[in-house]
């Protein structure tokens, strides 16, 4: 039973395969976001806080923070504020801590950048994900030790040296890799959520259905839990939110026990409840009949991040929102 | 390669493991529809042919076609109108000549009455599906020599003399005892559709994991094809839609070719076309892209069918309608 813990100050959540689907809210990145990227750089958080508030009423069990910024204001002045390296140690522990103050649920720390995952470590209270290391023979020797001082599970993605291939075995051969290799520094199988890397369909034809085989092959014979960027899998095409209210459900009955992804969009949303249901991992439909009244009012024409925040409010706090400090 | 060949007078649908999923559209079934039944009696068969009609145009590749009608008011002066064994057999050739007359997609004969399975076969051109046989011993004996004789396919419903049983092991059992007694007929496992029965979630728990288990099985040890009674998994429960459009594409993903559904709901047949895609059964996503339109309307404002069928004419009969007979 590969069970994945992860913990925020006070809470506990499990990516398992007896668990309902672990979804990771993706919003919280300024990489192609210049909007947010200006507001962190004038010291602005509002947007962060919104999106951490937002994504948990909607059903986002643990948020990814993604510091992928550089200051480009700051950099006419000072140079080294064009350098990622140099920005995202500063500014990574400053958005754990916003969010941190303001949610309750298990953080994400994703960064390219080592200086950055190790300040997010620091900052984070109980037990993050470490987003991520790959197969390439410096990311491995960069961050496994962070994984094995800080006792953190870590998303492995299935890239090495020779890029991503386009071919699920050898995707497969690197993510056995990196799961040997962590066994040598002392990290249990357990720790690591191989994402197998997710290709648009709109390029690849047959990126849904290599998915959903190395999911299975990546659960039954490495034992591991499975993540993705789930929306790749649309891109390009029309109606995505389509695509990806099919794709997740046939990812989870498939294996797949988690997606960083935006949980701020009814039908995926609804889609994933619903799968939750139909793979017996919400006891008597009652996760899907609560959700149903939120759909109830999206149905009515309340936007969805508005309807489930009213849910999340109903049920005291269930979504995970701190009590106000006193 | 598994392929269930079914025919029309001048189309062939394969159900397979590598083609689009199979939509058999259900409407045409005055069993607890009393407005319908009353219709037929009265020889007014408008519903029928708006129901032929719609579901071609909203993507049904095949229809079934159901004759389990009494005739209410026909009883008072003739009580042989109140037993089906009489007026099923009349009904279904009737039923048969308008719904070939109006669309040309292969059909689904679907009666407990063999007469009136018999009197489909004959009315029927090209190759029918017929519906059902199961388990039970007098239905094997009356069943499968018409299957023999008609050199059809026909749907194999896993219950047997002792019921429905719970346990998908012995679902699995009647599935496999019915394609044994069918191939002692001679008739080969490629013509034989499984039904493997699809439970209520909110009734018992573990009934969509179940099914994905039996498709599977069915699938790599029968070598056979599926289908189900799709909306039954959400029997009972709120918003039965999202359950349904989350069910399909992981029943699809599990192996399931075929389903008896009501193709007239956008969510349902959204998610199968998105589905096949997934599935790469939808070269260069050529038919997603063509449906994203039909959905593009909908969310506008159009109603489904209405959608489906401006969509259908304006590709010029794609939908099966028959040309105007001149």
């Amino acid at each position: 039973m590969t069970r994945t813990v992860l913990e925020s100050a006070t809470k506990t959540v499990i990516i398992g395969f007896d668990e309902p689907f672990c979804v990771i809210g993706e919003r919280i990145n300024p990489t192609g976001r210049k909007k947010l990227a200006a507001e962190l750089e004038a010291g602005d958080f509002s947007t962060v806080e919104k999106d951490a508030l937002e994504q948990v009423a909607c059903g986002a069990t643990v948020l990814d923070v993604n510091s992928g910024a550089v200051f480009t204001n700051k950099m006419a002045t000072d140079p080294r504020y064009a350098d990622n390296n140099f920005v995202e140690p500063m500014l990574m522990p400053e958005l754990i801590n916003r969010v941190q103050a303001l949610v309750d649920v298990p953080l994400c720390i994703d960064s390219s950048v080592p200086g950055a995952l190790q300040a997010g470590l620091e900052a984070c209270k109980g037990r993050p994900l470490l987003n991520s290391v790959t197969g390439e023979e410096e990311r491995l020797e960069l961050v496994l030790p962070l994984v094995k001082k800080y006792n953190v599970p870590v998303v492995a993605i299935s890239n090495d040296d020779t890029g991503i291939s386009e071919d699920p075995e050898v995707r497969f051969a690197v993510a056995k890799k990196i799961v040997e290799r962590a066994a040598d520094f002392g990290i249990p199988a357990h720790d690591i959520v191989v994402d197998p890397l997710v290709m648009p369909i709109g390029a690849m034809a047959t990126a849904g259905h290599q998915v959903f085989a190395l999911v299975r092959k990546l659960r039954e014979e490495l034992g591991v839990n499975t993540t993705c960027g789930a929306s790749n899998i649309s891109f390009g095409l029309p109606n995505r939110h389509g695509i990806n209210a099919a794709f997740l459900p046939m990812a989870i009955g498939a294996g797949m026990t988690s997606a960083i992804m935006n949980p701020v969009r009814a039908a995926e949303m609804e889609a994933i409840k619903a799968a939750n249901f139909l793979m017996n991992h919400d006891a008597n439909g009652g996760d899907w009949i609560r959700f149903s009244r939120v759909i109830d009012a999206v149905h009515e024409g309340t936007p969805f991040p508005e309807a489930a925040a009213a849910a999340a409010a109903a049920s005291g706090g269930r979504g995970g929102r701190r009590r106000a400090r006193g």
